[in-house]
């Protein structure tokens, strides 16, 4: 039987592989629970401190198993509490990647679309394919993407994000990145390399800096300013008053590597 | 008499073109009254799917009836129960775009400045002629566009919008694009035309989930994480449960074109 | 004794200079103690009109005195009392600034490192000269920028922010205008010109009318859009009001300079 998940070890780096390319690797039921499991292990592994999400085949993620829905409806109530629980169970997927302690980075390439651009939206960083298309894109069919319009809407100017949800048109990777959707475009053949890249730099750091720094990033974004800063001010006091920071830091005064334990 | 406001009902579309050229279509209390009748009039018509907002003559809009306003001075009070009012009312207007069931477009040319920057802002996209300038200039005669902020400040970044503020000074249409003020830049002879083709495109998706979706947009706009996803589960549980979302769903499943009850 | 902080005053805009070369002007105990009196007395200051903050030597601002830090931890508690004090005032100094009448401008060259990339996305403005580089790379030695993130992830987008803050990375200026964090990029040899004409751009404005503005500013943009709509058209009113108001507008319908006691 094949793993939905291809999960890889590249040292520090968890290198995650959705792996349904014959449905674009679609967000079904069984893809989801793989996920939210795959999500919920990695929490507590203490050897990744960088995560890799991509797709194989022709494209990162096409949004939900729409198969699935459809068989859904033959329920007695028509599907209405699969519905809710199916969007309940996708919610608490993309919001385990900013609750996860490791910085989750999304590699790109083919189409993001619906559900799969929500998944883009949801990772702290995210690395694109020139060529890639991104849209949400559910509006053609009737379903308005809404719960993807959540993650959307907090990475992307309100008009850009607006648009894409009521016309169901696609950006390219470039526009993706002038609107904040990603973070580096590069061409296609370079695409693992170049995510690998970025997450080995991440990986190099102090990994408690980065995980008390993530943490702290979500915590104070929806903070007031005086709230944001009384938060943080004592986050930096406790990143100060551990002894590989001080030997960072003495290490760079002193103008020589840092001798951490972390590493 | 001259109609303020001039309503032509293309197809699905309803093109809204203000129309006291001028004064350049400045919002005077006349202007305020007709535009909100107006709104409340869409907010209750079912065939109007989506809405176009531009202005005739030189000009989108150069914001508030200065002249009306100075003559409010001669009352009692030097005009504070009125001025108040005026931008209580003012305010509702721009509030009423975002509120209404339909998308709305604004189409700009000339200038948009002030109060008429603000209306650009408040509309869910926008469409700019080349050449178009932007502005809340109102500092220029120690006006302060304290509510044109407010529109402006939830389109483009903090800097941008202070810059804009504080020194009066005008934004080209490319610029307004790169920090999120307008959707799509055009040359001025394609202008009417390239708007109309964006609100075609919206008008023909499913009415009912794009209802829904804008007014999802605004409902989670300002919510956390949790209660944004929260939100927009039942919505999208609703969505699915419509007969035409079922046959939209089914119809891509089977690559055919829907057959919608809707349409 | 040298200043750690010259003062100028060039006609109603008063240009600060962090005055510690030797040490990329890092934001000592003293320094932070000088600018925290600076804008103490500038908040009380009726014939500033806007305030430009700049550094003597290489570069603008690298950010904590890390020597000073290290020497903190020789106290009983390991400076546990000492960092959060320290952080505590930095913050403080940051919000001094959105708090101030006036509005500042960065003028920035060289680097913005860690709190002095803080400095500048807390100030109202920035100019920045080509070659300048940004960066909040605490996260290299193990000291993850958590404060300085709060004044960046509300002038970026949040790709952005999370990617500078965990690469430690830097970004050029062209990058920064790009996404938000200054307004202006300009040749290193104009800087100080462009800098000083924006201010007095600003500065030639109504003062009032500039100082209940920012204050709007600030006040609203963390507001529902009903609340700021209330909030901001009561500012508006006041604006109104006032007789240097009534003169501008005045002065502008019928075409001629406004004769404003202000100036």
């Amino acid at each position: 039987m094949t793993e939905l998940i291809q999960r890889e070890s590249l040292g520090p780096v968890t290198r995650l592989t959705l792996n349904m390319p014959q449905s674009l690797n679609a967000l079904s039921d069984a893809m989801l629970a793989a996920l939210s499991d795959t999500f919920a292990t990695l929490a507590e592994d203490r050897t990744t401190r960088v995560v890799i999400l991509r797709g194989a085949g022709k494209a990162f993620c096409a949004g939900h198993d729409l198969k699935e829905m459809q068989a859904a409806r033959q329920a007695p109530d028509k599907g209405a509490a699969y519905f809710l629980d199916l969007f309940t169970r996708c919610g608490a997927v993309m919001q385990a990647i900013p609750a996860l302690p490791q910085p989750v980075i999304a590699e790109v390439h083919g189409i993001a679309t619906a559900a799969g651009c929500q998944l883009v939206a949801s990772c702290d960083m995210a690395v694109a394919a020139e060529g890639t298309r991104f849209g949400v894109n559910g509006v053609n069919i009737g379903l308005f993407c809404s719960t993807p319009m959540v993650a959307l809407s907090r990475n992307v100017p309100a008009k850009v994000a607006f648009e894409m949800l009521t016309t169901g048109e696609f950006i390219d990777a470039a526009r993706a990145r002038e609107v904040g959707l990603v973070n580096r475009v590069v061409p296609h053949a370079d695409l693992s390399e170049a995510t690998l890249a970025l997450a080995q730099t991440v990986a190099a750091k102090l990994s408690a800096a980065v995980k008390i720094g993530k943490r702290a990033f979500y915590d104070q974004i929806d903070l007031g300013l005086a709230e944001a800063y009384a938060h943080t001010a004592a986050v930096m006091q406790e990143n100060m008053l551990w002894r590989d920071t001080a030997e960072g830091i003495q290490a760079f005064i002193e103008k020589r590597a840092p001798d951490w334990a972390d590493h």
